[in-house]
C-alpha cells in the first residue's frame, strides 16, 4: 500500500479533537447543532440508570449536548425531532464476528444489519485473508471504512489454520501484522485460534501477538477447549485479552477472574449466552467484563431474525436487566477496544450512533442513527449506501488447471482384492466435529466404489489458488444423499479451496467446473443439471448482492439437498468445514486426509 | 531534552510482551516462577468476587499465573510464601494528587506511602511547573520513573493559573503539551482548572487539551464550579474525562452521566467521599466509573494517618463493599488511564503489585510487593531506595534582587490625610476561598499603619524568579497574630513567588532574606530570631529530607505560629493559597490585588 492510499481511506467523521471548538460552541448555545432530539428517556450506560426528560444535540456527527434542556442549542437550521419520552439508547456494537459468514460484501451486511441497530462491528476477514493474504483484508478494511458506520477491522492472525496441514492461498506472519497495526482502522488482532501455539511459544503466534500488543491494540483470543488446566493459564499469560469460545458458566467465569473478557456469543449456530450469563444472574459477577457477540451469522438469521438487536433481546430474555444487556452491547465492548471516547454511550464527544426504542425489555427499535444520521425506521434501511467496488483480482481467485471430468474423482484400490477398508469422515449435524470412521468399500475394474445404502459417498478437496490440477479425493458418511448429485463450495474453511462431495463424479466435475465459470460460490448438480447456486465472486466467499437474495438463493439450495436427500440442518454449512483441519477428528486437505485427533496425515485405506 | 536522554531513563520492567514468553513458560511449569504465594483469598476486581485457595506466581516482575495450584511453577530458585488464607489485594492507586503537597520530593513521598499499600500514583507536578516550567516536569517526570513503584506523570495543563493577573517562573503552552506528550511516563494532561477558558474555546486550553487527546492519553478535569448548566456542559464537550472537585453527589451523578470519572477526593484537607459516594450507595449508581483520589498530602498526613489505605478505609465505613472500595482504587483508576493490561489487578501479565491483607473491611495491610518484590512489611519499608539527585539548577530558584529591609514594606498612604480605607485580604477557616473586606487604618508621616487590634496586618508578595526586586505591599485579616512576628513562604501558589505575612515589617525582611538564603522553604521570625523552619531547597517547594522529618518541621512551626497567636488550622497551608489568583475573593499577585470574582486587577485604596 503506498501512503496515498492511505490518506485516502481517513474516515470521514473528523476526530472529536478537530470537532471540539464546535462541540463547545454547541453545548453553549453559541452554534445551532445539526440536530437535537427532545424528552427522551436515557439509557445511561455510565451510571447504569435510566434518566427521564433527556435533550441531545448533535453537531458534526458528534454529541454536543446530553442533558435537561437543549432549547440553547436550536438555531434555524437545526432539525428538531421529539422523542416523546421513548428510550436513547446507544447503538449496538458486534465484538466480534466475520462478514464472510454472511456470504455477503461489508456493505450489504452493512445494509443488513444497521435497521437492526447495529452501528459498530469488529470484523476479522479471516476468511478472505486466506485468499488473498494481506491485500484482501485491506479491500475489507477500505469497504469497511466507507461505511457510515463504525467497521473496525481485527488483524486475522492465524493464516494458515493449520501449518503444515494445509497450503492456502496466503499466509499472514508478524511482518504482515505490524504493517497492518499502521492501518488507520485496524483495531487489533483478530481471533488467535492456535491456542497450543500459544502456550507452547510458537515463534508465529507470539511474533503477531507482540506485534499488536508494543501497537497498543486489542489482542482476540479464541480458546476453544473445556480444558481450564494448565494449558488455558499458558495461554492466558500469552496475551489474548477476550474469548467468544465459552459455552459454559465456568468458562465465562474463568475467564474473567484471569483478568479477560468474556464474549458471549449468539450467532446463527452458537447459543453460548443463557449458559454462560448465569455468571451474571445467578453467580453474582460484576457483569462490566461481560460482551455480547455474534461470530457468525448467516444471511438468512439476519434477515429473517436480526443481528446484535436479537443478541440483546435473548440476553434480556435470559434474566439481564435491560441496562445491563444493553452494557454488554455497548460500553463493554467499546471499552475493551480502547474506544470508550468515540462509542458506545450517549455522552458528549462520542460518534452520535443510538437508537430510538419504544419498548426497552423488547427492544423495539423505532429508529437508527449514526454519526446524527437517521439511518433507518421501523426496520427500514434508509441510508443509501454505494456499493463496493472489488477489483477484478479479488473476484478472479478460482484458478482451475483444466476442465475436470468424472475420471477425476476415481479412486484407485491400492491393491488387487475385491473389497478394501477406507477411512471416512463421519459428519455430525449441528457440530463442527466430525467422527473418524472406517468403511469397507468394494472394487470394480480397481477402482473403489462409493456404497449409497450405508450413506458412503465421495468428497474432493480441488486445489483453487494456484491452478496445479491437484485434487485429494477421500470418503464421507452422514450427509444422506439418496439421489445422483454433486454439492461443491469454494467456502472451505479455512483455506478455501472447492470442497466437492457427490453420490455421482460427473455431477462432481460439472459442479466444481461450475464454480471455476462464476468465480465460486456453491453449487448443486444432478445429473448434469444445475439445482441451485449461490454466486460468491469475491474471492469465491463474498456474493456482491443484497443479503435478502443471497438468503433466498441459500433456502433454494437447502431445498434442492433435501430433494436428493440431504436433510441435516443447513447441511452446506456442514460441507463447509470439512476441511478445518484444526477441528478433530478427521478432515480433507490439500495435503490428504488429516487425523486432527493427533494432527497427524493419515492414509486414505487401511 | 535529547533523544539519548530519554533512552536512559527507560522503566526498569520489561513489557508484557517483551517478557510474554517467560511468562507463558511459568504458566505452563516449564521454568520457575521467582515467586509463589500459596493460600490467598484472591479479591477479584474483574469479576468483583473473593475467590479462596489462590495460588500467584510471579516472574520477570509480572504474575505469571493465577489459579488454585501453582506447584508446578516451583523450582529451586523459586521464593515461597503461604499467605495463610489472607486476602491478595491488587497494590492501591491514587488517581490524581501532587508529590508537592507533600513538600518532599517523590523518591521521599513513594517512601513514605508505599507501606500504606500505594503502588501506582499519578501525579500531577504543577507547582515545579510555574517555578521550573518544562524542565522541572521532566525532572519529576524521571525521578518517578526511578521508582520501584509505578509512578505516572500527568503533563501540566494551566501555567499560569491566570494568564494575564499573575507572572509566575514558566508558561506551559501547546508546544510544551506536545513534546511532553512523547516522554515515556507521561499519562496524560493535568487537571485542566481554567474551567471558563474550555467553554470559551480559548486557544491556549484547546490547544494542550487537544496535544494530549490526539496523542489517545487520558485528559484530566477540574471543574470547581457548583454550577451544572451551561457552562458543565461546555467544559465537558471540550474534552476533559475526570473531575475531583465534585464535592456533592450531584456532582459526581452529573460527572458519570456525562460519560466522565468522578474522582472522589480525601486529601488532608479534602473531604469529599462520603458526601458523593451515595451516588452508589443510596442512589444505586454502577460503581465503575467511580475512581478514589487524595489531591493533596501533607507529610503529616503521610505519617501519621496513611495514604490510600486511609481513603479505601474511609471508603468502606460509609457504606461501600470491600471489594468495589477495592476497585475504585485500582481496576478503576487503571483502565481510566487505559492502563488494565499493566497495573490494577491480579492478573496474569499485569506488574505483580499486590498486597497480604489480614482483615478486609479494617484493610490491616500486612506485606506490599511491588513488580514482585516485597517492599513493606508491616507498615516499615524495606525496600532501599537511593535518594534522588536535583541539579543545582533546581535548587537555586529563590532569586533575590537584593537584602530586604523593613523599609521595602512601608505602604504610603494615596492621600494626606490622617486615616484611609483600605482593601483586605479576609482568611477563611479551613476554606480556600477568601473574602474581600475593607478596613479604616491610620497614616503616620505618611506610612499606613497596620491594625493589630483588629486583626489587620501586612502581607507581601515579593518576586523570586528573575530576582527583579519587586514586591506588591497589601493588607490582610484572620490570622490572628498578636506578636510581632512574620511568616514567609516560598510556597505560593500557583506562581510561587514569596509571600510573606507579618504584624512587624522588620521581621517581614528577615524572614524574605532567610528563604533567599536557604533557597526556600517556609519560616517563622518573630523580633528578629528565627523561631521555625521548613527548608525546602528544590524549587523552593519540596524538601529534601523524610518526610517524618519534614512533618516534625511543621508540627514545630503550627506550634510556634500559634504562639504568636495564629490558631487557625494549619494556617500556614492557608498562607500559602493568598496568591491564587483563580479562587474568589481577593488575591494578592506580582500585579498587584486581583478581584476574582470579576478577574480584575483592584486598588489597594478606596
Amino acid at each position: 500500500m503506498s501512503s496515498s492510499d492511505l490518506k485516502k481511506s481517513k474516515p470521514e467523521i473528523k476526530s472529536w479533537a478537530a470537532s471540539a471548538s464546535i462541540l463547545v460552541d454547541v453545548a453553549m448555545g453559541r452554534k445551532p447543532a445539526d440536530l437535537v432530539v427532545r424528552n427522551g428517556r436515557l439509557v445511561s450506560v455510565y451510571s447504569g440508570e435510566i434518566v427521564a426528560g433527556i435533550d441531545i444535540a448533535i453537531v458534526e456527527g458528534r454529541f454536543a449536548y446530553v442533558g435537561h434542556d437543549a432549547t440553547h442549542c436550536i438555531g434555524a437550521t437545526t432539525k428538531v425531532v421529539d422523542a416523546e419520552g421513548r428510550y436513547l439508547v446507544p447503538g449496538l456494537c458486534d465484538a466480534h464476528m466475520h462478514v464472510e459468514s454472511g456470504m455477503v460484501t461489508v456493505t450489504e451486511f452493512t445494509r443488513a444489519v444497521v435497521p437492526h441497530g447495529t452501528t459498530s462491528m469488529f470484523i476479522d476477514p479471516h476468511e478472505i485473508a486466506n485468499v488473498l493474504g494481506l491485500e484482501g483484508v485491506r479491500l475489507m478494511h477500505d469497504e469497511a471504512m466507507a461505511m457510515p458506520v463504525n467497521v473496525y477491522v481485527q488483524m486475522p492472525s492465524c493464516v494458515p489454520s493449520a501449518p503444515g496441514l494445509e497450503n492456502g492461498g496466503a499466509e499472514i506472519g508478524a511482518a504482515e501484522v505490524l504493517e497492518a497495526m499502521s492501518w488507520p482502522n485496524i483495531i487489533g488482532l483478530g481471533e488467535v485460534m492456535n491456542f497450543p501455539g500459544v502456550a507452547n511459544n510458537d515463534p508465529i503466534m507470539r511474533g503477531v501477538i507482540d506485534a499488536t500488543m508494543n501497537a497498543g491494540k486489542t489482542v482476540g483470543g479464541h480458546y476453544a477447549s473445556p480444558d481450564l488446566g494448565r494449558a488455558f493459564h499458558g495461554y492466558v499469560a500469552g496475551g489474548p485479552e477476550d474469548d467468544h469460545e465459552g459455552t459454559r458458566a465456568e468458562d465465562a467465569i474463568a475467564r474473567v477472574r484471569q483478568g479477560m473478557r468474556a464474549m458471549l456469543r449468539l450467532g446463527s449456530a452458537w447459543y453460548d449466552v443463557a449458559s454462560q450469563v448465569k455468571a451474571i444472574t445467578e453467580q453474582g459477577l460484576d457483569s462490566r467484563n461481560f460482551i455480547l457477540c455474534t461470530d457468525d451469522s448467516h444471511s438468512g438469521t439476519l434477515v429473517h431474525e436480526g443481528h446484535m438487536d436479537r443478541v440483546v433481546r435473548h440476553a434480556i430474555a435470559q434474566g439481564l436487566k435491560p441496562v445491563t444487556a444493553i452494557q454488554m452491547a455497548t460500553i463493554n465492548t467499546a471499552q475493551h477496544f480502547r474506544l470508550e471516547r468515540e462509542i458506545g454511550s450517549i455522552t458528549p464527544g462520542r460518534r452520535a450512533d443510538f437508537l430510538i426504542v419504544s419498548d426497552l425489555s423488547a427492544l423495539t427499535i423505532e429508529r437508527v442513527y449514526g454519526r446524527g444520521v437517521l439511518l433507518a425506521e421501523q426496520g427500514k434501511l434508509l441510508a443509501d449506501i454505494a456499493p463496493y467496488a472489488y477489483p477484478e483480482k479479488a473476484k478472479n481467485t478460482v484458478k482451475l488447471a483444466r476442465k475436470f471430468s468424472a475420471q477425476d474423482f476415481d479412486i484407485k484400490s491400492p491393491k488387487p482384492t475385491k473389497n478394501v477398508t477406507a477411512r471416512v469422515i463421519g459428519v455430525i449435524e449441528n457440530q463442527a466435529p466430525t467422527r473418524a470412521l472406517e468403511a469397507e468399500l468394494s472394487v470394480s475394474d480397481g477402482i473403489v466404489q462409493m456404497d449409497r445404502r450405508n450413506d458412503v459417498c465421495q468428497i474432493a478437496l480441488v486445489e483453487r489458488h494456484r491452478g496445479t490440477g491437484q485434487i485429494t479425493n477421500a470418503y464421507v458418511s452422514g450427509f444422506g444423499y439418496t439421489l445422483d448429485c454433486a454439492l461443491a463450495s469454494t467456502v472451505a474453511h479455512d483455506s478455501h479451496h472447492i470442497i466437492a462431495v457427490g453420490t455421482n463424479k460427473d455431477d462432481m466435475a460439472k459442479a466444481v467446473n461450475r464454480l471455476g465459470e462464476i468465480g465460486g460460490g456453491v453449487v448443486l448438480y444432478s445429473k448434469g443439471r444445475e439445482l441451485a447456486c449461490i454466486e460468491m465472486p469475491i474471492a469465491g466467499l463474498m456474493s456482491d448482492e443484497r443479503a435478502e437474495i443471497v438468503a433466498a438463493k441459500a433456502d433454494k439450495l437447502v431445498k434442492a439437498m433435501a430433494a436428493m436427500g440431504c436433510t441435516l440442518n443447513n447441511a452446506y454449512m456442514q460441507h463447509s468445514l470439512l476441511a478445518l483441519v484444526v477441528i478433530p477428528e478427521l478432515r480433507i486437505s490439500d495435503i490428504g486426509l488429516v487425523d486432527v485427533r493427533c494432527f497427524e496425515k493419515v492414509d486414505l485405506f487401511l
